[in-house]
């Protein structure tokens, strides 16, 4: 998840995961894994990038062709019980945001 | 900016950043800071967040009220510099999306 995502031209959504996470592990590591693995899968997924910094605060965005694709894998039984161990857990708080990308610029040195 | 931001009810636009750095400072640090500061002064500025990986590679996301606002924010001279900067020095490659927040949800524990 830390590399830059390759993505088609905009117009496609964009899923803003800013979060705060709580201390320890416990058991986030593994699902967290799983749970990009399980997405990579899902029909309309483009790419997930990843960044956290050792105070807990990140950020993850995974982009998805349509709202119809995010609707799905937010459905999914597998990630559901993964969100639910989100609130429970792992997280103190976070924010969820769905946007649609209208357009993008690339630079590579 | 490792904070989560408080960005008001949808439509908003938001900015993401993704990047990944060169090796060293550079005069990074200082001009980053003075662009978070800029930024806030911005007309139409919501908002925020940003996450970096030791291997170099963040996320940074701010939140805009309007379009304007966004291209206001780009045409700024002191930004302008920046982002010279950012293509000359500071990055090894980088993508900016800009996007509309459609929807958003928060937890908090």
């Amino acid at each position: 998840m830390t590399e830059l995502a390759k993505t088609p031209e905009p117009p496609y959504y964009a899923v803003i995961f800013t979060s705060l996470r709580t201390r320890g592990d416990n058991g986030y590591g593994v699902m967290a894994e799983e749970m990009v693995e399980l997405a990579k899968a899902q029909p309309g997924f483009l790419g997930v990038e990843g960044a956290r910094e050792s105070n807990g605060f990140g950020i993850t965005v995974s982009y998805w062709a349509s709202e119809e694709a995010i609707r799905q894998w937010r459905e999914d039984a597998r990630h559901r019980i993964a969100q639910k161990l989100e609130r429970e857990t792992w997280y103190e708080r976070f924010t969820t945001r769905v946007s649609k990308v209208e357009r993008a610029y690339a630079f590579e040195r």
